[in-house]
């Protein structure tokens, strides 16, 4: 087992020898979706990525505790506290009570997140599940003196906090940039500073979803969900944290601020972060109106796609290129992967039959595994390893027609590194088989059409009859037309 | 739409007019999983009952708000707060973090519920979750002088409520019957009474699972988590409660005296139980060893079954027993509903491909209709419904066959009965297709192969070479061999 596992460490911004703190244990932890809408294309893209890395670690023989949240409260439309909450908003709009858009977008994103084949994460904690846990830390962060009340709302105080720790290290950026990238407080401003943000926020008259707290009824800020939930099943400091990179500048930022001021100690030892979508190399958006959601594409159902693509193919397509790259969809490039994922997928098939044909090997099965190994090492590159793994495609391809031999060893290597890293690493599975069983019977419905054509011009109607009997027994309606000859099944 | 429905209310102990408080909406709570383990097949009874009530509810026209809990905390092993925590328990003995155990089970339960098509409940709400408003609970109940506190662990006072309001009315049981079934107090109990329960149970050094409140770190009991969450969705008195027939005399007993004690008000106007599973006539248990479980059920891996069941048979199966009955498993009664099962669908089939075929029609729909709501409306009553349905089976067999005619206006009647009922309320499904296509894809190959023997006995082998190719381009594999012609899919 290879174990010279490389990740790019946002913190540091540059690739970094990966030592869990407490190995084989591995604490992973990725920021969830929002559940009041849909879930996009793009949160799938960092989730199937995390799902691919979850599953190399565990590859690797780790222990891997992956907690991956549910935002289920306390997300405003602005990342800085302001507008309304995300899920009193839609739960006006559909009139119902806020938990039930909760519920009904879960449930939407579980289904999507099972289409894709994606493990579900050892724990899936809710923000509203952890009310309690986030009071406290803010009562911990204000006993440290970086947090203070305004009239029922609790803010952090970034230039106090800037003073101790250094407020921006994760995108490289020190506190006077980001001050001028902000807006002036004017007197009705309950913040001290420009860049302080909420902990926990009061409750108006018409608020739906608010709890008791010390500083009176309310609803926990954004932020410090994940600092709450991540430091309860992961410690105080754990191995990884990921998530999109657009969360970064803010969402991530501070979340590194809260746990150093509550506990200090540094959060995470390395952050990862997913890059964004492009479709036809725009920027995938639901304004630019270039934001397919996870069901139109495999239906096709989006006036920008030509045809629907399956779930494997579209998880294939992914893995197709670096997580960290940026990931443009086409039609083209859809297409191609659905060809390229198939050819995969149908060498798995011939090696499942091919016998070793020799004592001596034509290829170095042994120095294409070390290649697959090298290239997920190199922080998860799933794009050079699909090269490696058409490299084995092309291998069994030869051996099956003669062309090449295998010994049995390597014969029994190939079998598993193939297995190992589509079906076990990159989690592709076989597509359900009932879409070929389709072909097949439209193939040989084709067949059996065409030989009753030639017997009933034969005048052969004996059999022309008894194959139509036939193909009702075995579940195929025959209706002979002037246009000619349509089917269907009972 | 009939509205007159009836529903046998375990408080009042006789059926009573459904008439909701609060109409159009209908508030529904079932009593979820204690996810700790996988789930039982008798609880799966439960949810896919209340699952036909929750449809039938909405095809009244009800808007029905549907919560069923998840209890990921606090059950302990005896009903009356004696032993470990059932998820600290487990988790010690699969060494991970209690939340570990329950997204495990939480994800298997899901999946389970998902094969037996019961829908997403409304709202789906964790005892974990709801903490704060557990607590608030406490408090208010405490503050009305109905529990106190003793050494950090906060009673619920049974003898005082019981002077106040009637204790046990739920199984219509005085309390000084129920306290001569409970064993005396010693000098180091916390209780003050026999039959007081924990509301609030303080956690001990190596108690895993705890919050802070007001009386220290622990955890809530299991009782008022339920309270807790019906009351926040549903209102201080809502329309049903559901559960198992075994929750009655203590959780649902204790659930009545919490809010009452809370609220001043009955919590809820219709308690709804469903009855117990038996296999063979024996009671079905984990200890008698004839517990199988719903994937045991499926596969067929359990000794005492003969063969598998589809999850759709066993659901038709449930729906031939009425809801308070005992339902009794036993493979003839199991192997008796798949083929009812196939009856019913084969049906739905042809009522499909029927035409109208008279003015006047041999059957009374309208009739049959009638009866139809009147057996759901009486308690919900499937296995009468079910009888009547297999009179509509009759009925489209018969017109099938051109021996009963069936007037344009019936038979479009007859088709939205038999839908409506079939799929809408009892949520039967047609079950996957695969199994199916297997099935014409073998008919159709013997047909194609037979064709081929004949042309090659007439030395026709022009023909039989272009079958031959026809099979391998439609992703038939044909191998001749001594014994014959085997094939196989590509």
């Amino acid at each position: 087992m290879e174990k010279d596992l490389s990740i790019y460490n946002t913190l540091s911004r540059k690739k970094e020898l990966f030592v869990p703190i407490n190995p084989p244990f591995v604490g992973l932890y990725v920021c969830g979706p929002t559940v009041y809408s849909d879930v996009h294309l793009g949160n799938c893209r960092t989730f199937i990525s995390f799902d691919m890395i979850y599953r190399y670690l565990m590859h690797l023989g780790y222990k891997v505790r992956y907690v991956r949240n549910i935002t289920d409260a306390g997300h405003l439309e602005g990342d800085r506290d302001e507008g309304d909450d995300k899920f009193a908003k839609k739960a006006k709009l559909e009139q119902v009570e806020p938990m039930e858009i909760v519920q009904k977008y879960t449930v939407g994103f579980h289904d999507v997140m099972k289409a894709f084949n994606a493990l579900a994460p050892s724990i899936e904690p809710t923000a509203t599940g952890h009310i309690c846990e986030q009071i406290e830390m803010i009562k911990e962060i204000m006993a440290k003196g970086y947090a203070y009340e305004t009239n029922g709302t609790v803010y952090f105080d970034v230039e106090k906090y800037n003073q101790s720790f250094p407020y921006g290290q994760l995108t490289n950026r020190k506190l006077e940039e980001l001050l001028e990238g902000t807006r002036e407080l004017n007197g009705q401003d309950e913040k001290k500073g420009r860049l302080d943000f909420a902990l926990w926020i009061k409750a108006k008259p018409e608020t739906l979803m608010k709890w008791p707290s010390p500083w009176g009824w309310g609803f926990p800020g954004w932020h410090i969900e994940c600092s709450a939930m991540s430091s309860k099943y992961l410690g105080n400091t754990f191995d990884i944290h990921g998530g999109g990179m657009d969360l970064q500048a803010t969402h991530h930022t501070n979340e590194i601020a809260q746990s150093q001021a509550c506990n200090h100690a540094a959060p995470v030892k390395y952050w990862m972060h997913t890059n964004m979508l492009t479709v036809n190399g725009v920027r995938m958006s639901k304004s630019a109106g270039n934001g397919f959601l996870p069901g139109e594409l495999f239906t096709g159902s989006h006036p920008l796609l030509e045809k629907g693509y399956s779930p494997m193919s579209v998880r294939f397509f992914m893995m197709q290129t670096h997580y960290r790259s940026t990931l443009d969809f086409s039609n083209e490039a859809l297409q191609a992967s659905e060809k390229g994922y198939a050819r995969l997928m149908n060498a798995l098939k011939t090696l499942e039959n091919l016998k070793p044909s020799g004592n001596t090997s034509t290829s170095n099965i042994k120095d294409l595994e070390k290649k697959c190994y090298e290239a997920m090492n190199d922080d998860f590159n799933t794009s050079v390893l699909i090269a490696h793994l058409f490299e084995g495609v092309r291998i069994i391809n030869s051996v099956n027609d003669g062309k090449e031999s295998l010994s049995a060893e390597d014969h029994q290597l190939l079998k598993k590194l193939m297995n190992d890293f589509i079906i076990d690493v990159m989690g592709l599975l076989k597509e359900e088989e009932s879409g070929k069983q389709t072909e097949v019977i439209k193939g040989l419905v084709g067949l059996v059409l065409d030989i009753r054509h030639k017997a009933k011009q034969n005048k052969d109607f004996g059999t022309s009859d008894e194959i139509r009997d036939r193909l009702i027994q075995s579940g195929v309606q025959v209706k002979d037309g002037k246009e000619g000859t349509s089917w269907s099944l009972n």
